[in-house]
């Protein structure tokens, strides 16, 4: 697959042996040649990993030039061990891009509570710095040394035209366990070569986060690692967007977050369906938010869906608990396009044939409109099967 | 079994045909002789359930004479026939007991959305009043008549002293499914034959359902008809408590409704641990609270307690996303006893031993230690076990 690969920045994937029983790739480096600017969206966990710690103190930055990435352990709960790791991550990295130790950025993903095997590591960074590039094959393999129990790698990419230049944007993604929405879901980089300074990204990407990668929910553990960043080179344009361009820019953003975010969803842990949840006619946003949110989160929900039972009970009842005050009497719901619900009054259907339409497809598409304003929020969510307790009973011991 | 039954109340269940893939009862009827005193607590949700509403109008009350509850279909969102037939219900009540109508309570459980089929109701409310007794057996059959997918019936007694008195509780709960924690859970009649005035009996209620009903997690979703009532006959004593024998009296009340709080998590669907969450060194009840709330809550804690895992980073990452803030170096955690975590740093443990202590028992205990203050409380989970995905994922269609 071609991707549209924004200038200045180099990339690569290797394997140093963290995810001890496959061959997968499992350290990432991003490099840029020139300084960059880089703009991070964290967890809001109170238990942050040590890496989360680093990176919060060095962003937003316009003196941005690497960014390594390890997979299979999540230097997370690892107490002063774990802080002193972080820093060794960013110094060997500096040292070998020879660029400042404040400069680089580091992430983490895996098994949380154990420390890091450094000698595994070390190795790991020293092999992807030699093999940087930005091909094809480099931007495959470091998406993949970024993801645990992602049964595909995630990346999107999109060229579009700023100040009448050709520009482009890259993002790759992992999920697919602890996917809680708050404040951006581990890990996910999106590189563009749009000159941006720092201040502006950050504003930028807190932004688009609210409606993409907060939108989503596969079990609702907001992790230790959520991290989001937006690196930018700057090598496609000269100058500072204009207010126009910036809309435009935020447009082609939130377009490549989206797709990532749903990608996450859609291959959470033991997912058979992609659920997608409009609701409208809300006050405010956040009304509308909270109400998704809850549909998102709720397990009986997910688990109709898995069923493929048009049980809209469990979707009303969810909307009933989220928070916001409305009137239940005007209440209506979809499903796939089917009229279950009407004014707060159960509508006659044909259970077989929405049943159906569930099981034929793997999005299911969930609208409720309630009637107290013009407000509206979609939410994504993957259902609860068998597939997902197996995964995660199984996982550790 | 024998109970210890409160003087001034009689009670039947029977078998009308709304479980009708079953032959368990689905009507129960209970009847004071005598005025008594009514209080309740009832669900957050936004959406209520026809009975409810009528609930929440008729209580608290002194002149509290009958309660018919049926199981199989919870007359929620079933619109104005929803309420017709509430009304129905409580009128037929009245009429069979020669008690006014405003002195009837109406309870239902079972599916959301399906108008009740009241042919059956009735037949099965007239039934229930030429059963009505006080012996084991009588008990028996009105505790079961309220259960759905519970594997037991749910009963809880005690004796107790009041002012030189012997005095009864008797309570009657059911779970399974649609257990979310805001305001007890659907459905919990206690009764007693302590004499208590109804804003006494209100009072004593609303508090201790914050300490036990509300301490429950099996799948987080608040039920459309979550009721709990203390019923008082006043029949074993004169007057009203001394505020010696209400705290005493409190004691027991908060006594029978955790055993019940706990069974129905125990019962909860699919599950196979009974999860006690003790939280303590916090700042407020209300901080220990939310975060035994988001251990209780997590999919991540549920499964790795389902698989035996001591993944105990799974349940201090759960804290740390609760919302209270909390000093990360000063978190430990016991899992049934054994140290895993301390002071924000991992303790060797060996993990056979501790995931076999899992397995070997069915309760689970996990105590989690902050150092914010003295502030302690108690949360109660079900697992999530595949057996959990299957119940709702083939519930409905």
């Amino acid at each position: 697959m071609q991707y549209h690969v924004p200038a200045g920045f180099q990339m690569s994937g290797v394997h140093c042996g963290l995810k001890h029983r496959s061959r997968r790739r499992d350290v990432s480096l991003i490099y840029c040649p020139a300084s960059s600017s880089a703009a991070g969206v964290y967890t809001q966990n109170q238990v942050v990993a040590a890496p989360v710690a680093l990176d919060q103190q060095r962003t937003p930055t316009n003196e941005f030039r690497a960014l390594v990435i390890n997979s299979g352990n999540a230097n997370a709960c690892t107490g002063e061990q774990g802080l002193r790791d972080a820093r060794r991550m960013s110094a060997l990295t500096a040292e070998l891009c020879d660029v400042q130790e404040e400069q680089c950025l580091v992430m983490s993903t895996g098994i949380i509570g154990e420390p890091l095997p450094m000698e595994l590591v070390e190795q790991g960074i020293r092999d992807a710095h030699s093999h940087l590039g930005s091909d094809t094959a480099n931007i495959d393999a470091a998406a993949e040394g970024m993801i645990t129990t992602d049964t595909t790698t995630k990346i999107a990419s999109r060229r579009f035209d700023i100040d009448g230049r050709p520009c482009h944007m890259l993002g790759l993604a992992k999920g697919s366990g602890m996917i809680g929405p708050n404040m951006a879901t581990m890990l996910a980089v999106i590189m563009t070569d749009v000159k941006i300074e720092a201040q502006t990204a950050q504003r930028l990407i807190s932004r688009v986060a609210l409606e993409s990668f907060n939108c989503i929910h596969v079990d609702g553990h907001t992790s230790t690692n959520d991290s989001l960043v937006l690196l930018s080179s700057g090598a496609a344009t000269d100058q500072e967007m204009t207010e126009g361009d910036e809309i435009w820019f935020a447009e082609q953003l939130r377009d490549v977050c989206i797709e990532l975010a749903k990608w996450i969803v859609d291959d959470g842990e033991g997912a058979s369906h992609l659920i997608e949840i409009t609701v409208s006619g809300c006050q405010t946003w956040a009304d509308a938010y909270l109400i998704g949110q809850a549909i998102a989160g709720s397990p009986l929900v997910k688990t109709a869906i898995a069923g493929a039972d048009p049980n809209w009970g469990r979707i009303v009842s969810a909307a009933g608990y989220a928070g916001p005050s409305f009137d239940p009497a005007g209440v209506s719901l979809q499903l796939n396009g089917f009229l279950l619900y009407q004014n707060g009054t159960p509508v006659e259907f044909d259970a077989a044939t929405v049943s159906g339409s569930i099981q034929e497809h793997r999005e299911t598409a969930i609208e409720l409109q309630l009637s107290e304003g013009d407000a509206a929020a979609r939410f994504w969510a993957s259902d609860l099967t068998k597939e997902y307790v197996r995964i995660n009973a199984d996982y550790h011991t």
